[in-house]
């Protein structure tokens, strides 16, 4: 396996960063309802890229990202000022990655290692860059270079059209599984990177390989 | 508006129809978590059809149905025999109608009254069939059709084919956030049937009414 791959593509967000890291931003300015903020927050986020993305109405992930965190700072009455919106937007630019993300990306050198997210690129480029993963990072991938959201297939197409090698020569990992699901169906191999240890989905498609954080990915390939 | 209008369109599930009626059927197999299961049900099944469209891998709503069910019983710690999965997915063809309907379609018999679904017809056929208002309903739609699940534009395009008519002359509704957005965004008009007290979304499309439930309508048009 480690012979074939040739190309280590990891989604970002919930997969190297953990969005709930904004949690922290959250709940300085609205003390004790920082998590409902946060959850509510993704939540919608993917609700209206999902919904955009059927419709065929595509918006910039900022643009998204900043719908949501209106709508759940409206359901959480949390009062948002335009100041306080644009502090929780950088918020998301200086997510954590999460502990083991460094130290395996460190071990895998020897391959292409590359992000590829929904992110804009005024989003996912500050994220990347100014954090400790920067160096180990290749090549950053984002749909929105062709204004179209994962789990499309056109999404995971543009990457491998970016990375100019063959689908099989790929190892997707996604902590969600609506996004390992869109690359295995386009025909990558795939890791469930499964954080919040989530039952499998019954459908007919399943990841190669499951593993709780990225640690697994070592032992597999 | 009442003039211009020439069809009107309900969804059926959530909109017409209670889909958390099938709890009695689940309590009646797994004592106490029949809320729980319906819950889980319902939204798994709305995720699978959205990533389902998204990747563009159409599955019918039957099977998409049946998938869901599997995750959610299992979710729930509920061991689901080949025989209660079918008494369920039958609970599914006699989903409850929501108290006000069959009155209000009794009071707009001067127009053409559809139901719109993504249900696959041999879902909706023998809902709508076998339901009270049987008699009340010109026309049934299913997305199922053309494949391609609401809220993409092509199904709402179909419904307007078969209708025979242009889309200012549609008053759609639905009690589903994700839907009404997908039929104003196709511009038809729309009243979101808000049965949950649901706080607005945060787009930029909104429907051209609000009402807790069907009633409101008598009054609009």
């Amino acid at each position: 396996m480690r012979r074939m791959i040739k190309a280590l593509v990891f989604d970002a967000y919930g997969t190297l960063y953990d969005v709930h890291s904004v949690k922290e931003a959250c709940d300085s300015l609205f003390p004790e309802k920082g998590e409902a903020i946060s959850a509510e927050w993704r939540k919608k986020q993917l609700e209206y890229f999902f919904q955009r993305q059927m419709m065929g109405r595509y918006r910039p992930f900022d643009k998204v990202t900043r719908d949501a965190l209106r709508y759940a700072c409206k359901a959480e009455g949390a009062k948002l000022t335009k100041e306080n919106e644009d502090m929780l937007m950088e918020a998301y630019l200086e997510l954590e990655l999460f502990e083991e993300v460094r130290d395996v990306l460190g071990k895998l050198s020897d391959k292409q290692r590359v992000v590829f997210s929904n992110g804009s690129e005024n989003m996912i480029g500050p994220l990347v860059s100014g954090s400790r993963i920067a160096d180990d990072i290749d090549m950053v991938i984002s749909a929105d270079e062709i204004k179209q959201y994962k789990p499309a297939a056109a999404a995971y197409a543009h990457a491998l059209d970016r990375l100019g090698i063959e689908r099989n020569e790929v190892l997707f990992m996604s902590s969600n599984s609506w996004d390992i699901m869109g690359a295995a169906s386009f025909g990558f191999h795939t890791a469930w990177i499964n954080r919040g240890r989530e039952q499998p989905e019954t459908l007919d498609i399943q990841p190669d390989r499951a593993y709780t954080d990225l640690n697994g990915i070592l032992e597999w390939i």
